[in-house]
């Protein structure tokens, strides 16, 4: 496999992304990276870093999207950013997949309109996996289609059951639909009425869950729109941040707290590590015809060769393929 | 004041309601209890505790409503319920406000009908009070009405910023709209036109507010619809008991932990008594021609005191009347 790289996003471009390139080629055997960006720094930072030099090339791109600026200008205007040319290469067959940590809203519009949507797909979703107090689950969509309609959800739901039988080989994954009660009635309009054709569909699908009990790993799959997704994914991410400010506030209050906190790092190192995003490397954009891998703008080199796995991963199953097979499969009936 | 009190409402009624009552009557002078429910039963549990006998009095109610009950067809059929009977006797003038800790649907259900809403008020909202690193603020909607029109929105930040002016005596509260941006065009078609609504009221709006912010207290008020707000209430509550039992659990594989954590013990109460739900007591449904409180049904008897206390304020300051007048105020002016 070989997968492309925005050298140039994110927080720590392109000093993190050159390193998690390098560690990928290290690590693995089977993946290839080409590093798109500016060619002259990114030789800068390949340096005397210790690869096989056969299995990293660059492919040159003028510019770099910045962060603030919107998608539809960029696309419109910077035709040689490094995540056109990245998305570029996928649609050209020279690379298998895309990675970038960078404007996620440009990732996706040039996927989207460079590798078009999977056969059958209505509209695409980004899929994140979740710490849980066992295991972990993914949620989708976190924020590619804010506005839904019921089918939207349904189509969700198979592409990320489909993903996470391909990719993390769960069996039979459990799929649960985000709502305010367990009750199959409960709901908004949107999810009552995508309640009725998740049922029925030939997913293993267990009702509603609500937010308090995803974190307790009773779903593989949680399935909501982007705009709910999103807001619970910052959320989770803003509450976490915050628990352990607090606690630390209240430790560093106490006589005897230093030495406590001392006595107890390792625990919060661990926790850490549990909750970590680089453990989990990067979102998938699903429904697009190709691996389109989307990661954290604050990615460390840990996280940029575990997005690259998951991007080799995606498209050595061609997930794509199989999301369309799932969807067709899956049609709601038609009445007479 | 005199708050009627379901007294057969929670997990651990009627316990806990008829110590909260008492705790009440003992430290507010200007509050006195009515509890409602099992008059045989309330007797017993008031036994021989020590309180101002003239200050709790009883209303008897035969029926309690199960929390696994449909509202609607509990407010059909038990008309002789504890919360039926309570909210009667705020609308009757007996009582001027209403705290339970049971079925909120009920509540809702019961309030709206017997007490009717506000002048000027299209739908209610439930808003709930969630601490930050510095500070709390205030949620709202988080399950009233779970689908929303952009007007609906601009009453609840209306409501909201209603009440935090006149029970929390802040003085120009600060109004977020909850969303997937802070950009003034980023969210879906509902945020994106109630956001034009807000902007063009007399509130003190600061915009567009993400999940991973409002912990950070830029806010006094965040608005949201009462699906997302359910939604995003459980995840905090279901987070927060994740990550403490996360902790635990390295805590406990460590060598050391044992001593780490009890010299710590104090922090993590701390944190918790920060974080608890009893120091907030209850959640004020909004735009109801009363006060009406809906408590957690885990309330401990501080948790009903500060409900009692809460609802005691709300009906002091005729919030009700106040909200009408501050929606007459704000009225979208029509176009020509």
């Amino acid at each position: 496999m070989r997968i492309a790289l925005d050298a140039m996003g994110g927080d720590n471009a392109p000093a993190v992304n050159i390193e998690g390139a390098v560690l990928t080629v290290n690590e693995y055997r089977d993946i290839d990276v080409v590093l798109v960006g500016d060619e002259a720094l990114i030789r800068q930072g390949l340096g005397h870093k210790k690869y096989d030099a056969d299995r990293i090339s660059i492919t040159h791109a003028s510019q770099v999207v910045d962060m603030h600026e919107s998608a539809a200008a960029s696309i419109r205007k910077k035709r040689d950013s490094s995540i056109k040319i990245g998305v570029g290469l996928v649609k050209s067959g020279k690379a298998d997949g895309f990675v970038s940590a960078g404007h996620s809203g440009v990732i996706m519009a040039a996927s989207l309109l460079m590798l078009k949507k999977c056969r059958g797909v209505d509209r695409p979703a980004i899929a994140t996996l979740m710490p849980a107090i066992k295991g972990r689950f993914m949620m989708l969509d976190v924020g590619a289609t804010v506005d839904c309609k019921p089918e939207n959800l349904l189509q969700f739901a198979l592409m990320g059951s489909t993903y996470c039988k391909l990719v993390l080989g769960i069996t039979n994954p459990k799929v649960a639909l985000l709502s305010i009660g367990e009750e199959d009635i409960k709901g908004n309009e949107l999810t009552k009425e995508a309640f009725g054709l998740i049922k029925a569909s030939k997913l293993n699908f267990t009702g509603n869950i609500e937010g308090k009990d995803i974190f307790r790993g009773k779903a593989d799959v949680v399935v909501c729109d982007g705009f709910i997704g999103n807001i619970a994914l910052k959320i989770s991410e803003g509450l976490a941040e915050t628990i352990l400010k607090m606690l630390k506030q209240e430790i560093s209050s106490l006589s005897t707290g230093k030495i406590g906190y001392f006595m107890m790092k390792p625990a919060i190192k661990n926790f850490k590590k549990r909750t970590d995003y680089d453990e989990y490397g990067g979102a998938p954009l699903l429904g697009i015809n190709g691996a389109s891998i989307i990661s954290h703008g604050r990615s460390s080199s840990k996280a940029i060769k575990n997005a690259l796995k998951v991007a080799a991963d995606y498209a050595m199953r061609k997930v794509y393929e199989e999301i369309s097979v799932a969807i067709e499969d899956n049609l709601p009936k038609k009445g007479n």
